[in-house]
Protein backbone atom coordinates (compact mmCIF):
# COMPACT_ATOMS: atom_id res chain seq x y z
CA UNK A 1 0.00 0.00 0.00
CA UNK A 2 1.05 3.27 -0.79
CA UNK A 3 0.92 6.44 1.78
CA UNK A 4 -2.60 6.90 0.72
CA UNK A 5 -4.00 4.10 1.06
CA UNK A 6 -1.94 2.47 3.76
CA UNK A 7 -4.32 5.06 6.22
CA UNK A 8 -7.78 4.47 4.48
CA UNK A 9 -9.88 2.62 6.86
CA UNK A 10 -11.74 0.69 3.54
CA UNK A 11 -8.43 0.13 2.05
CA UNK A 12 -7.24 -2.23 5.22
CA UNK A 13 -10.79 -3.69 4.70
CA UNK A 14 -9.69 -4.68 1.11
CA UNK A 15 -6.53 -5.93 2.22
CA UNK A 16 -7.86 -7.90 4.86
CA UNK A 17 -5.65 -6.00 7.85
CA UNK A 18 -9.07 -4.29 9.27
CA UNK A 19 -11.80 -7.05 10.01
CA UNK A 20 -15.26 -6.53 8.12
CA UNK A 21 -18.85 -8.74 7.48
CA UNK A 22 -17.83 -8.97 3.75
CA UNK A 23 -20.78 -10.29 1.47
CA UNK A 24 -19.30 -9.68 -1.89
CA UNK A 25 -16.36 -9.40 -3.52
CA UNK A 26 -14.95 -9.87 -6.96
CA UNK A 27 -12.24 -8.32 -9.06
CA UNK A 28 -13.07 -4.69 -8.69
CA UNK A 29 -14.77 -4.27 -5.52
CA UNK A 30 -15.66 -5.49 -2.04
CA UNK A 31 -18.97 -5.07 -0.10
CA UNK A 32 -19.64 -5.18 3.73
CA UNK A 33 -22.09 -4.40 6.19
CA UNK A 34 -21.38 -1.00 7.73
CA UNK A 35 -21.15 -1.08 11.12
CA UNK A 36 -23.42 1.77 12.27
CA UNK A 37 -26.57 0.68 9.82
CA UNK A 38 -29.53 3.13 9.17
CA UNK A 39 -30.97 -0.45 9.05
CA UNK A 40 -30.02 -3.68 9.10
CA UNK A 41 -28.23 -5.18 5.78
CA UNK A 42 -27.36 -1.59 5.49
CA UNK A 43 -24.51 -2.50 2.95
CA UNK A 44 -21.45 -0.27 1.82
CA UNK A 45 -19.80 -1.18 -2.01
CA UNK A 46 -16.27 -0.13 -2.56
CA UNK A 47 -14.14 -0.42 -5.54
CA UNK A 48 -10.76 -2.30 -4.70
CA UNK A 49 -8.59 0.40 -5.83
CA UNK A 50 -8.35 3.60 -3.76
CA UNK A 51 -10.25 6.45 -5.52
CA UNK A 52 -11.54 9.06 -3.38
CA UNK A 53 -15.03 9.95 -5.13
CA UNK A 54 -17.16 9.00 -7.98
CA UNK A 55 -16.07 11.85 -10.33
CA UNK A 56 -12.45 9.90 -9.89
CA UNK A 57 -13.80 6.01 -10.75
CA UNK A 58 -12.04 5.26 -14.44
CA UNK A 59 -14.27 4.76 -16.88
CA UNK A 60 -13.61 1.38 -18.02
CA UNK A 61 -14.52 0.59 -13.99
CA UNK A 62 -17.68 2.27 -13.86
CA UNK A 63 -19.89 -0.25 -15.51
CA UNK A 64 -18.37 -3.29 -13.57
CA UNK A 65 -18.40 -1.15 -10.19
CA UNK A 66 -22.55 -0.06 -11.01
CA UNK A 67 -23.20 -3.83 -11.99
CA UNK A 68 -21.68 -5.11 -8.59
CA UNK A 69 -24.08 -2.11 -6.84
CA UNK A 70 -27.39 -3.14 -8.94
CA UNK A 71 -26.02 -6.68 -7.76
CA UNK A 72 -26.11 -5.46 -4.09
CA UNK A 73 -29.53 -3.80 -4.46
CA UNK A 74 -31.19 -6.57 -5.45
CA UNK A 75 -29.65 -9.17 -3.10
CA UNK A 76 -30.22 -6.27 -0.40
CA UNK A 77 -33.91 -5.92 -0.87
CA UNK A 78 -34.37 -10.33 -1.62
CA UNK A 79 -32.16 -10.91 1.70
CA UNK A 80 -34.18 -8.33 4.25
CA UNK A 81 -37.56 -8.69 2.34
CA UNK A 82 -37.51 -5.17 1.90
CA UNK A 83 -40.23 -3.19 -0.29
CA UNK A 84 -37.44 -1.34 -1.64
CA UNK A 85 -34.04 0.38 -1.41
CA UNK A 86 -31.81 3.65 -0.99
CA UNK A 87 -28.57 3.79 -3.10
CA UNK A 88 -26.62 6.55 -2.09
CA UNK A 89 -23.21 8.21 -2.48
CA UNK A 90 -21.37 10.94 -0.70
CA UNK A 91 -18.91 12.75 -2.76
CA UNK A 92 -16.32 14.59 -0.48
CA UNK A 93 -19.53 16.46 1.71
CA UNK A 94 -20.73 14.04 4.54
CA UNK A 95 -18.42 11.67 3.21
CA UNK A 96 -17.11 9.95 5.76
CA UNK A 97 -14.38 7.89 4.73
CA UNK A 98 -12.51 9.19 1.38
CA UNK A 99 -12.71 6.04 -0.57
CA UNK A 100 -15.66 5.80 -2.92
CA UNK A 101 -18.41 3.75 -0.69
CA UNK A 102 -22.25 3.32 -2.52
CA UNK A 103 -24.71 2.89 0.42
CA UNK A 104 -27.26 0.02 -0.41
CA UNK A 105 -30.06 0.71 2.26
CA UNK A 106 -33.39 -2.10 2.54
CA UNK A 107 -36.13 0.26 3.09
CA UNK A 108 -39.64 -0.38 4.45
CA UNK A 109 -42.58 1.95 3.43
CA UNK A 110 -43.14 4.12 6.79
CA UNK A 111 -39.56 2.94 8.13
CA UNK A 112 -38.85 5.94 10.06
CA UNK A 113 -35.91 7.54 7.04
CA UNK A 114 -37.05 11.10 6.47
CA UNK A 115 -35.85 14.04 6.62
CA UNK A 116 -33.16 13.05 3.79
CA UNK A 117 -34.40 14.79 0.85
CA UNK A 118 -34.76 18.18 2.76
CA UNK A 119 -35.25 20.82 2.65
CA UNK A 120 -36.59 21.12 -1.27
CA UNK A 121 -37.88 24.27 -2.66
CA UNK A 122 -38.88 25.68 -5.90
CA UNK A 123 -36.20 28.07 -7.70
CA UNK A 124 -36.59 31.88 -7.50
CA UNK A 125 -38.04 32.75 -10.69
CA UNK A 126 -37.20 31.16 -14.03
CA UNK A 127 -34.79 33.38 -14.78
CA UNK A 128 -32.23 31.59 -11.86
CA UNK A 129 -33.60 27.86 -12.98
CA UNK A 130 -32.55 28.78 -16.38
CA UNK A 131 -28.89 30.41 -15.59
CA UNK A 132 -28.13 27.15 -13.27
CA UNK A 133 -29.20 25.14 -16.67
CA UNK A 134 -26.99 26.92 -18.86
CA UNK A 135 -24.28 26.41 -16.02
CA UNK A 136 -24.35 22.71 -16.21
CA UNK A 137 -24.61 22.68 -19.79
CA UNK A 138 -20.95 24.73 -20.75
CA UNK A 139 -19.67 22.54 -17.52
CA UNK A 140 -20.30 18.86 -19.35
CA UNK A 141 -19.21 20.86 -22.99
CA UNK A 142 -15.94 21.85 -20.18
CA UNK A 143 -15.42 18.17 -19.43
CA UNK A 144 -16.56 16.46 -22.27
CA UNK A 145 -13.88 19.05 -24.51
CA UNK A 146 -10.87 17.76 -22.02
CA UNK A 147 -11.78 14.01 -21.97
CA UNK B 1 -45.55 4.87 -26.01
CA UNK B 2 -47.17 2.14 -24.38
CA UNK B 3 -49.52 2.00 -21.57
CA UNK B 4 -46.99 2.22 -18.86
CA UNK B 5 -45.08 5.08 -20.64
CA UNK B 6 -47.93 6.83 -21.63
CA UNK B 7 -49.00 7.88 -18.33
CA UNK B 8 -45.47 8.33 -16.79
CA UNK B 9 -43.82 11.80 -15.99
CA UNK B 10 -40.20 10.98 -16.92
CA UNK B 11 -41.42 9.53 -19.63
CA UNK B 12 -43.21 12.45 -21.15
CA UNK B 13 -39.97 14.68 -20.67
CA UNK B 14 -38.29 12.08 -23.11
CA UNK B 15 -40.88 12.33 -25.90
CA UNK B 16 -40.67 16.07 -25.32
CA UNK B 17 -44.55 16.17 -24.35
CA UNK B 18 -43.67 17.67 -21.00
CA UNK B 19 -41.20 20.33 -20.80
CA UNK B 20 -38.25 20.42 -18.87
CA UNK B 21 -35.02 22.44 -18.25
CA UNK B 22 -32.63 19.46 -19.63
CA UNK B 23 -28.91 20.09 -19.73
CA UNK B 24 -27.75 16.41 -21.06
CA UNK B 25 -28.98 13.99 -23.74
CA UNK B 26 -27.57 10.61 -25.14
CA UNK B 27 -28.62 7.64 -26.35
CA UNK B 28 -29.49 6.09 -23.08
CA UNK B 29 -30.05 8.78 -20.83
CA UNK B 30 -31.15 12.50 -20.11
CA UNK B 31 -30.69 15.03 -17.64
CA UNK B 32 -32.74 17.93 -16.29
CA UNK B 33 -33.23 19.89 -13.42
CA UNK B 34 -35.44 18.73 -10.45
CA UNK B 35 -38.03 21.64 -10.36
CA UNK B 36 -38.14 21.17 -6.20
CA UNK B 37 -34.36 21.25 -6.01
CA UNK B 38 -32.56 20.15 -2.76
CA UNK B 39 -29.96 23.21 -3.80
CA UNK B 40 -30.02 25.00 -7.26
CA UNK B 41 -28.52 22.41 -9.92
CA UNK B 42 -30.10 19.71 -8.47
CA UNK B 43 -30.76 16.90 -11.23
CA UNK B 44 -31.93 14.18 -12.60
CA UNK B 45 -30.68 11.76 -14.64
CA UNK B 46 -33.30 9.24 -16.17
CA UNK B 47 -32.60 6.36 -18.52
CA UNK B 48 -34.81 6.99 -21.37
CA UNK B 49 -36.21 3.56 -21.62
CA UNK B 50 -38.92 3.04 -18.80
CA UNK B 51 -37.15 0.78 -16.06
CA UNK B 52 -39.02 1.27 -12.67
CA UNK B 53 -35.93 0.70 -10.23
CA UNK B 54 -31.88 0.11 -10.18
CA UNK B 55 -32.87 -3.63 -10.43
CA UNK B 56 -34.40 -3.13 -13.62
CA UNK B 57 -32.00 -1.64 -15.52
CA UNK B 58 -30.60 -4.24 -18.18
CA UNK B 59 -26.74 -4.89 -17.90
CA UNK B 60 -25.84 -3.75 -20.82
CA UNK B 61 -27.18 -0.19 -19.85
CA UNK B 62 -25.66 -0.18 -16.66
CA UNK B 63 -22.32 1.08 -17.27
CA UNK B 64 -22.98 4.04 -20.18
CA UNK B 65 -26.30 4.92 -17.82
CA UNK B 66 -23.50 5.65 -14.71
CA UNK B 67 -20.86 7.23 -17.19
CA UNK B 68 -23.46 9.39 -17.45
CA UNK B 69 -24.47 9.97 -13.53
CA UNK B 70 -20.86 10.31 -13.47
CA UNK B 71 -20.40 13.00 -16.08
CA UNK B 72 -23.31 14.87 -14.48
CA UNK B 73 -21.79 14.51 -10.80
CA UNK B 74 -18.55 16.35 -11.90
CA UNK B 75 -20.66 19.03 -14.47
CA UNK B 76 -23.01 19.94 -11.11
CA UNK B 77 -19.76 20.62 -8.78
CA UNK B 78 -18.02 22.42 -11.63
CA UNK B 79 -21.05 24.60 -12.65
CA UNK B 80 -22.30 25.05 -8.85
CA UNK B 81 -18.72 25.89 -7.69
CA UNK B 82 -19.39 23.27 -5.43
CA UNK B 83 -17.01 21.58 -2.73
CA UNK B 84 -18.89 18.09 -3.22
CA UNK B 85 -22.42 15.92 -4.44
CA UNK B 86 -25.26 14.07 -3.74
CA UNK B 87 -25.75 11.10 -5.71
CA UNK B 88 -28.46 9.01 -5.17
CA UNK B 89 -31.59 6.90 -6.11
CA UNK B 90 -34.73 5.40 -4.20
CA UNK B 91 -35.83 2.57 -5.46
CA UNK B 92 -39.95 2.23 -4.68
CA UNK B 93 -39.76 3.42 -1.16
CA UNK B 94 -39.72 7.47 -1.12
CA UNK B 95 -39.56 7.07 -5.28
CA UNK B 96 -41.95 10.20 -5.94
CA UNK B 97 -42.25 8.86 -10.00
CA UNK B 98 -41.66 5.14 -10.86
CA UNK B 99 -38.88 5.89 -13.75
CA UNK B 100 -35.30 5.29 -12.45
CA UNK B 101 -33.81 8.53 -11.86
CA UNK B 102 -30.73 9.30 -10.12
CA UNK B 103 -30.51 12.47 -8.24
CA UNK B 104 -27.44 14.56 -8.58
CA UNK B 105 -27.21 17.15 -6.23
CA UNK B 106 -24.45 19.82 -5.38
CA UNK B 107 -22.92 20.35 -2.08
CA UNK B 108 -20.95 22.42 0.20
CA UNK B 109 -19.78 22.23 3.80
CA UNK B 110 -22.62 23.45 6.08
CA UNK B 111 -25.29 23.56 3.30
CA UNK B 112 -28.44 22.80 5.94
CA UNK B 113 -28.52 19.12 4.39
CA UNK B 114 -28.56 16.93 7.59
CA UNK B 115 -30.42 14.32 8.23
CA UNK B 116 -30.50 12.37 5.57
CA UNK B 117 -28.38 9.35 6.67
CA UNK B 118 -30.36 8.86 10.28
CA UNK B 119 -31.09 7.65 12.58
CA UNK B 120 -27.90 5.21 12.96
CA UNK B 121 -27.59 2.39 15.11
CA UNK B 122 -25.22 -0.44 15.80
CA UNK B 123 -26.72 -4.36 15.45
CA UNK B 124 -28.33 -5.45 18.50
CA UNK B 125 -25.26 -7.81 18.85
CA UNK B 126 -22.63 -9.93 16.62
CA UNK B 127 -25.67 -12.58 16.23
CA UNK B 128 -27.36 -9.97 14.41
CA UNK B 129 -25.19 -8.70 12.28
CA UNK B 130 -23.98 -12.19 11.03
CA UNK B 131 -27.08 -12.90 10.26
CA UNK B 132 -27.63 -10.11 7.94
CA UNK B 133 -24.10 -11.04 6.51
CA UNK B 134 -25.18 -14.60 6.05
CA UNK B 135 -28.91 -13.61 4.39
CA UNK B 136 -27.49 -11.25 1.92
CA UNK B 137 -24.32 -13.86 0.43
CA UNK B 138 -27.41 -16.19 0.30
CA UNK B 139 -29.29 -13.72 -1.52
CA UNK B 140 -26.37 -12.78 -4.07
CA UNK B 141 -26.22 -16.59 -4.24
CA UNK B 142 -29.30 -16.56 -5.67
CA UNK B 143 -28.97 -13.89 -7.88
CA UNK B 144 -26.49 -15.14 -9.45
CA UNK B 145 -27.36 -18.86 -10.19
CA UNK B 146 -30.54 -17.20 -11.89
CA UNK B 147 -28.98 -14.68 -14.06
Amino acid sequence: MNSITRNCVFCKVISGETPANVVFEDEVAIAFLDHRPLFPGHCLVVPKDHFETLSDLPGELVGPFFKNVQLLARAVELALEAEGSFVAMNNRVSQSVPHLHVHVVPRRKKDGLKGFFWPRNKYEDEVHMVAAQKAIQAAIATIQKHS
